[in-house]
């Protein structure tokens, strides 16, 4: 298992080498157990992994208390550890020189105070963007992390399952919230990968709405929006139930986004663009005149984080690629009458075509 | 209400004035809420306050999503929607002017990226650091604020209660978690404040130990460190408990913590030092013979964030003065045993002595 994290250091490497750049700082987290798999959250103690293509060596800056794990569970042989009484960048220094000229950092992740750390120990540095490198390499999955991303998925659609034998009118948002993420943990996930939606009635229309007091009722539509995170992977699931018998136009509604989910998993081929799949998508939705209440872009990537690349709107021009991992969530919201959102998870296969990870079923389901 | 807001906007600007700067530009949504009453969580999408020195113009750029909630909670007349299609710093350059010459931003919030795109539109400008008069401004708590941190002491202390009536041996640390994390929604808390932590036996020792499936054993120390956030405002609270009988030395362990904890308290007096707080535990602790074992601070500031300033370190020689509010919180962890925490949540009154706000009791409990 190791060498998948050796031979993500060695392409850095290469990429600073084929762009002449002295070394590479590597400060997220969640890049640094990617590249070592070592992984913990330093809150704001010093964690960095130093890469220096002139001498290809390897360093690993880590406070204290995790120096031992870093060891044990970290791929770089060379550790520093760093304790709170000590200034990281007079350490740093010392093994990056000061007369260095070019460093990589992510400067999506970087603030001015650290790059001014940074800058006052190597005071003729120019900074370069690691960001869009790293995250192309993160971008295309190995089947190790999609086994990882199918646990989370398996977990996420227990709870979903769980959540059709426990609902009922009368019970609050939060309360539906509460017992969703105490199911999590029960199935073994690590936590939610993001704050757990439940919305109902007019409110699953809300764009940016979060769980309330609101109490679920007969005939409203129900949006459950969650996942979790195993073994450091992701799972991202929407379903939309309806609480009763609801109208025709709720129907309605629902066929058209579980339609615009079938097309837009249609769409999803290596070699087509990512602006297709969002196309397709909103193609039925305008076809069945619900055009303008689908307010977002169709899906994003994920996997460690449950926001990475590509992100999928009716601008990106990139086209799909093997090993991809996405979402495909289109919706409509109609403010007097609800929301509803169908989201599955896809990874492309070795041969181009679009594997759907998530089996939840999408035929309309009539609660209580 | 909408005066307190008004006047932390007010002095931001009287700041800039004082130092020259023309403008201010506030980015991380905690200080947005801090400075208009309005909270939110913008993801990726752009977020920022801009004050004007100059004019005194105050606009509040915000995602046209939320552009609408911003008008009704926040306090700011003027609002600028951006659409997930505009560049917000072309938005941005039209209010400002590309001739600023000098802003303030958070240092720690502004990622290097987001500096390089504002120098693109403002290519003269010089970057002040606004980090910490704005840290220090939020240090020092209103009696509001204090209002809406003891409900969420409060919500903390009701499920900290009905963890002794549900705890039993043979149960997992992460059983517990989430039977905790579930009491918290119910009981009425936005969220756990922090990554809620339960340890049992050797792993209570561990210094930075996420909950497992390690079973709770009989003659075994658990310790609860939990928060809630209730408002907007967080609590923090430390307990731990013996299942069981356990040993002479684990008591001994116990009354030394809880010494320590008492003498913490009683050096938190406004014009003493902060870091009389933690030599006041840490001395407790070493005459006790268990120096060695006491690993990190005894505390930290808190508030809308669960770390705030002051930092209560021992080398931390800034005042006590009122308002602040923080955590005291000191510890033994001797690995072949286990380690204890109690943490409590304090106020520096306005004649300057401490009130000690959490008041789940500190005797030792032996459960089962």
């Amino acid at each position: 298992m190791s060498t998948v994290y050796h031979t993500r250091r060695k392409r850095v490497i290469r990429h600073l080498k084929e762009n002449g750049i002295e070394a590479a700082l590597i400060t997220s987290p969640s890049m640094i157990y990617y590249v070592t798999g070592f992984r913990s959250d330093p809150h704001e103690r010093f964690l960095a992994l130093l890469l220096d293509s002139r001498s290809e060596e390897e360093t690993l800056f880590a406070p204290e208390l995790d120096a031992q794990s870093a060891g044990e569970q970290g791929t770089v042989e060379a550790i520093v550890p760093v304790s709170d009484t000590e200034n990281p960048y007079e350490k740093l220094r010392k093994k990056l020189g000061s007369s260095v000229a070019s460093l990589a950092i992510e400067k999506n992740n970087v603030t001015v105070d650290k790059a001014e750390s940074l800058q006052a120990v190597a005071p003729g540095v120019r900074f370069f963007n690691l960001t869009p490198f790293l995250e192309g390499m993160r971008m295309r999955k190995t089947s190790e992390e999609i086994a990882k991303v199918r646990l989370a998925i398996e977990t996420i659609e227990k709870v979903m399952n769980h959540a059709l034998t426990h609902v009922e009118a009368g019970m609050t948002e939060l309360e539906l919230t509460a017992e969703l993420e105490y199911q999590m943990k029960r199935f073994g996930a690590e936590k939610p990968s993001f704050e757990t939606i439940v919305l109902t009635g007019r409110r699953s229309a809300l764009p940016h709405g979060v769980p309330e007091n609101a109490k679920i009722e007969e005939n409203d539509f129900l949006l459950i929006d969650m996942g979790v995170v195993v073994q450091g992977y992701c799972s991202d699931i929407t379903r939309t139930f309806l609480m009763g018998e609801g109208t025709a136009e709720q129907e309605a509604i629902y066929e058209a986004v579980h339609a615009a989910n079938l097309r837009g998993i249609e769409a999803a081929r290596a070699g087509r663009t990512i602006a297709s799949v969002d196309k397709a998508a909103r193609d039925e939705i305008a076809a069945r005149g619900y055009g303008p209440y689908f307010t977002h872009r169709v899906g994003h990537g994920f996997g460690m984080d449950i926001h990475e690349y590509p992100s999928l709107h009716g601008e990106n021009r990139d086209l799909i690629e093997t090993g991809l991992l996405f979402t495909v969530e289109p919706g409509i919201y109609v403010p007097e009458i609800g929301g509803v959102r169908i989201e599955d998870d896809l990874y492309i296969r070795e041969d181009g075509t679009a594997e759907v990870l998530t089996s939840f079923t999408k035929h309309l389901i009539r609660l209580g």
